[in-house]
């Protein structure tokens, strides 16, 4: 979440400058009711480990709290995009959030690039931003490295990203722990411009949700990853059952046969546990108990079975609401007419703080006052 | 003109290379009607030097060309504004033009942050430029080499340059020769984007205007400008008749008494010559002739009021106008509605083309289809 599919990097970063930032990151601000936001890319099909590391979360959240949910196609296009096969990713990407249980009368859900507020607060907070403080950002760095011609965009989305946030005044943001630091630039941003403006935006704070546990089928050590070459190594919300049942039965396990839970010394095995654990909502023990016995032939089929009935209706859904565009797009529609209301309160308040627009106390002043309006 | 005001940056560059460019700049697209954009930011007082080299050139367009003028008040933003000053700068800027002739029935003035596809177009394209390619342009290596904390503004503003004249499919631009390779990287973005996309933008042509020829009253040497420490210097549109008399009585001159025109030899009277040239109208040999038996002193006392006759009835206009605000705010809001006219079939034709937003042509398709929108 918070941008997913943004980056396949696994940063290795000491322990103890994360746990600096988490302390960091949770001061309270008063000032700002509680309000979450968070980004999916449209890029291609979700996994099981997106829906157990990020949609789970969201659908859960929607019940509780005030919470803004953006398909971020302007993130998206930072690489390379086919554009009908991007047209046909937003819609994918919505009708897997709807099938997946969010629910728009509980939550805004838009796309980024119809709320044009998102860009031009991105080039507000470019103004204020430096480029050392850019260059530092360790994805940047980790990413840039390896490219010969490095697109202004990767270096410069981590600023878009503040203003995505920004613009709703989103107080917590859910973010994987790769993320942090872009999280804490948005802090800063926001820090910024209220020293120089006077207090506008609260300090967001990170939701630290972890990635996902679920591992790669083909290589238990890594996890479920959509950038993968091996379509086999992941499970995706619109496999059909058969893909699924092949994709589990070819999981790579280990030589014996006892199914126990040791994700260290057996991760294969311990991975279908976890996976048939999160699903189907019973708890590992349960698990060991009930399928004492078995060997794992016989429970890769069980687990199929479980992965298949919980993706089964999803994967229907996702089928009969992409057979909608119409109704698609009139979803998005209706987020987006939602998300600018907010987004256009957040801009007339920053303009008008900067001085490239008056305040709405101002024009309503001048435009009340006496002075004839075509006097000259 | 394109922005003027930006950096107070002479480059100096072969001759050889200018040429080349300069060449390379003219070719022309049949694809596209003519049509003129040029911006100017909104940070304080206009001078000679900028009435002569640009806004006057504008004035002079207007009549014979589509021309868009933006009040560029994003770019403006790139560093720290006072809020209630740049404000002013905004409204001052505009009746600056309007006093010096500008005529929003023949051209369309609009305040740029006003049209929100400028930022969106500029994401759009930071997507498809490269660091490198910023780095390079020399603007920002001049100025960055000075800095500490480079603002990342300076770094990408060029990009948002490229969008200001795109957005409005402007085939000419009017550019002082430090502006040349900023709208080369113009004319590579559109290039790439329609690579990738299909023909959707010129290839803007630079119209080499070269600056003013009005040097700095106190160094004849350098060219006026608002950059100039001593405000003795310049000129400003908004000066008394006191001021002007005052300032060109204490402009710097040489030991000679003869008024002649030779700028390598005898700067500081020949800049005189050619400011009373300019704007009377008047050739530097009729002039010549005309004060033949003055002395500088003399001189001076009719190039003031010579100058006090142009400038009085602008200024005395600027002042009136100031009184108005609800007038301009009026004026830059209507000229807003007509540039985000264009601006807006711009955008939607980029957004269909890279997959972002459905075609116009498609969506129509789509509403009309027998798919109904609330079926699910």
């Amino acid at each position: 979440m918070f941008f997913i599919n943004r980056l396949p990097i696994v940063l290795t970063r000491k322990l103890k400058s994360i746990r600096m930032m988490s302390t960091k990151l949770k001061k309270s601000d008063p000032s700002f009711p509680t309000k979450y936001f968070s980004g999916i890319q449209p890029t291609g099909d979700i996994h099981l480990g997106n829906y157990l590391g990020a949609i789970k979360q969201w659908v859960d959240l929607q019940n509780k709290e005030d919470l803004i949910l953006s398909v971020v196609d302007l993130h998206a296009i930072t690489l390379p995009q086919d554009p009908k096969e991007l047209y046909q990713n937003i819609l994918r990407m919505t009708a897997t959030l709807l099938a997946c249980g969010v629910d728009t009368s509980k939550l805004i859900l838009f796309q980024q690039s119809q709320v044009y507020q998102h860009t031009e607060l991105a080039w507000i907070f470019s103004c204020i931003c430096t480029m050392a403080r850019l260059a530092h950002l360790p994805q940047f760095k980790e990413k840039s490295a390896t490219l010969k011609d490095v697109p202004l965009g990767l270096y410069i989305y981590p600023v878009l990203q503040a203003a995505d946030i920004m613009l709703y005044k989103a107080t917590h943001v859910p973010v994987g722990d790769d993320q942090l630091q872009h999280l804490e630039l948005s802090q800063d941003l926001a820090r910024m411009f209220n020293r120089r403006y006077g207090l506008t935006f609260p300090s967001p704070h990170a939701i630290v949700t972890g990635t996902s546990k679920i591992k790669s089928l083909r290589n238990p050590s890594k996890k479920m990853s959509k950038s993968d070459p091996d379509a086999k190594s992941r499970i995706c919300l619109t496999d059909s059952a058969d893909e699924i049942a092949r994709k589990i039965r070819k999981s790579v396990t280990d030589c014996t046969s006892a199914i126990t839970f040791d994700p260290d010394e057996r991760p294969g095995v311990s991975n279908l546990v976890m996976m048939h654990s999160s699903l189907s909502g019973k708890t590992v023990e349960v698990i060991l108990k009930e399928v004492e016995g078995m060997d794992t032939l016989q429970y890769k089929s069980l687990v199929a079975d479980c992965v298949i009935s919980f993706i089964s209706p999803i994967s229907q859904r996702i089928k009969e609401l992409m057979e909608e565009p119409q109704y698609l797009r009139n979803v998005l529609d209706v987020g987006t007419s939602r998300a600018m209301e907010i987004a256009s309160c957040t801009m007339e308040e920053v303009r008008g703080k900067m001085g490239i627009q008056l305040l709405h106390t101002e024009a309503h002043e001048l435009a009340t006052s006496n002075r004839s309006m075509y006097k000259m």
